[in-house]
């Protein structure tokens, strides 16, 4: 089944609200087996909103209509509805009933404007809404399952949850198809790297009816996200096949599946071997840190950070001495090696993590402004690494952290 | 003139990703007087992208068309674009070269698949991309201004803030309404209390047509939007003696306007005055450190910050003895006041700044999860506040590194 999602508001068209409704509801429909296929937002206005049912009707199975139920004169979908479908409205005194009752329990009085609320199209179903005054319709047009819910987040995702979601999944058009979905988390390379690293597997999961492979970039890391429609066993183990060759493609570059974390992989890995580590970290600013303290218990692996921003402190608090900087410059392979060791044996940590860079917009004759070196020391050898970061600030330390998670995962791993 | 927003990407059908992008044009062209009547999201599928381009080109004199211009087999917004309008493509050499050289400068090769981001429409202008490899484009379709840019936010605010909105803005038809705005950050107070303290000039403010005022809360302060649509001097000046009227009743609570950060106020501050800090901070994790490190030259003011992820290390590092933590508890207002006059006179700063806290979902007997205590030391008192946020980490270690930059604030000023 395909479905089409239409919010009408003029507060989202001049971006004033941010439309996560139309992602919760695109992410439950998706999950029962339906096919989004259209998103659309058009303003208080008639002959806008009656434009939309018309460009959206005759493309989808199932229509959710969300927003515009409100009291006030610029609330208009229900009669753009009328309109539209040439069916009448008809007065539903019960419901007036629970408004009435909404209001008294709540110690406040009834407006005559929310009498509106109380006019629904003929022909529909309604549907109760639990924490609010806006009821929810339901109603058949032609092949359409039409379904109107109010725009506040928490009225809308009850009727979801009570009525709308149920009805559909025991739609018998639903059919017994589902969707799997995995979304692979890969850190330390880069997309087109990625694409052609697994450019066979991609070419054989397109070749698949259903099935298919997304790459979503971040500033963070790829996400590859594999996804299929499945009715049959046969399906499903063709799509767990492919994940599982896409997994071991990836082989090093992927660290786990969403909801997973890249610090969430770090952590697990240092339990795993009953290690712990420290930081040392100066341009990241605290970053690093702060991902890894996310975690619930992360004192059972991170004893500590240490954020050196000046270079004086580098000196006086990790023992390095003022020459190596004036020799090799504070931004350099020595000076990433010798914090990488300095907090390890400061604080007696199996692993420890440096990292140093400009993020700009100044450098210095050394190195230009988003240039970062991250190392990762261990007791035995310590590995150092040169980043190159674009330059703007808040992005090369969103990087910098990312790589530096990564190259101690990639050593822990 | 009136504007359409169309955003591809299956990543937003099957809701993995929250279209904030449409938002932020939307505010964006509203800021400069186009009113926004559409936004519609399809998948990438050529037909869907064509029945989109069909659906929204007659009704608008902008369509801003974002996502969809990677380099993989799924990005097929330019051939859609070349197929609907009959324009052929050309490989635009130039451009390819300045990929070949954004690789290179990143010290990693360029895939064979980069060079489909070469391909740009014949008769469009090209918007160069100044942090990534798709580039923009910009061409007139009868009486539509039409835009692409990419779908990576940073990317397309980019290409939106150096050319499409100043070349909006001297595009005749936009008439002479402009929209001023401003607003204004608070922090430190909640939202009815601020509406509380603001009472009469927000009573004032509504009764001025075209001014309006928007109470934008969030999880690390609330923000008070100004906006009116002036076309004479006479408003111009009533909305700027709205503005200043508005300022001085939030007095303290107020500490800059957007797009300014508590970050900036507080680096400010500490500049005015020469003076420079050290912050020691545990359930933060570092977050407050990495919030002032964003601010380029904040070394002239943060010496640097620690840590002390497990207990021992403030013992051993601040100098703390284990009997303070034993008698009041590590999450306590000794334990936070230590920690800002150990962090201070450790490194000899003229401010410490010390918070702990248990941030969950686990306390300990005197302080449940959400506990979090933060003290501010100048050498010559130190104060110190006990707080309670939810039991959700990730939150309430933002509320948490909020509300220490704010107590910092407040005690510079």
């Amino acid at each position: 089944m395909k479905a089409s999602i239409l919010t009408i508001g003029d507060e989202l068209l001049i971006g004033q609200v941010l439309n996560s409704n139309v992602q919760w509801i695109s992410e439950r429909l998706t999950g029962i087996g339906i096919t989004v296929t259209r998103h659309l937002s058009v303003g208080d206005e008639m002959a806008e909103i009656t434009g939309a049912l018309r460009f959206l009707q005759s493309s989808c199975d199932v229509l959710i209509i969300g927003g515009g139920l409100g009291p006030t004169h610029d609330d208009l979908t229900v009669e753009a509805l009328s309109r539209y479908f040439k069916i009448p409205l008809r007065y539903d005194e019960e419901w007036v009933g629970k408004i009435e009752e909404f209001f008294r329990s709540r110690g406040r009085p009834m407006t005559e404007n929310n009498k509106k609320q109380g006019y629904l199209l003929r022909d529909a179903e309604r549907i109760d809404n639990d924490c609010g005054t806006a009821p929810g319709q339901f109603l058949m047009e032609g092949r359409t399952r039409i379904f109107v819910v109010p725009g506040v987040p928490h009225e809308m995702k009850s009727m979801m949850e009570r009525v709308i979601l149920p009805k559909l999944m025991k739609d018998p058009a639903l059919g017994s198809t589902r969707i799997l979905k995995e979304t692979l988390l890969t850190s330390g390379i880069g997309e087109s790297a990625l694409a052609q690293r697994i450019h066979s597997e991609v070419e054989r999961i397109r070749s698949i009816p259903g099935m298919s492979l997304a790459f979503l970039p971040s500033n963070v890391g790829v996400r590859l996200r594999l996804q299929m429609a499945v009715s049959t066993t046969e399906e499903e183990a063709a799509f767990r096949k492919e994940l599982i060759a896409l997994r071991e493609a990836c082989g090093k570059d992927t660290f786990g599946s969403e909801p997973g974390t890249l610090e969430e992989a770090v952590h697990r890995l240092l339990l795993e071997r009953n290690e712990t580590l420290a930081v040392a970290e100066s341009c990241t600013g605290g970053l690093v840190s702060q991902r890894l303290t996310r975690i619930a218990g992360a004192s059972k692996i991170l004893r500590g950070s240490l954020i050196p921003y000046q270079t004086e402190l580098k000196t006086l608090e990790l023992r390095i001495p003022a020459t190596l900087f004036d020799q090799f410059g504070v931004v350099s392979e020595a000076s990433a090696k010798a914090m990488a060791e300095g907090i390890r044996s400061k604080w007696g940590t199996d692993w420890g993590l440096g990292i140093t860079g400009y993020l700009g917009p100044e450098g210095d004759t050394h190195s230009p402004g988003g240039t970062v070196w991250i190392a990762v020391a261990n007791g035995t050898q310590t590995l150092a690494r040169e980043f190159h970061f674009e330059n703007h600030r808040e992005r090369a330390q969103e990087r910098a952290a990312a790589y530096a998670l990564d190259s101690l995962r990639r050593a822990l791993s």
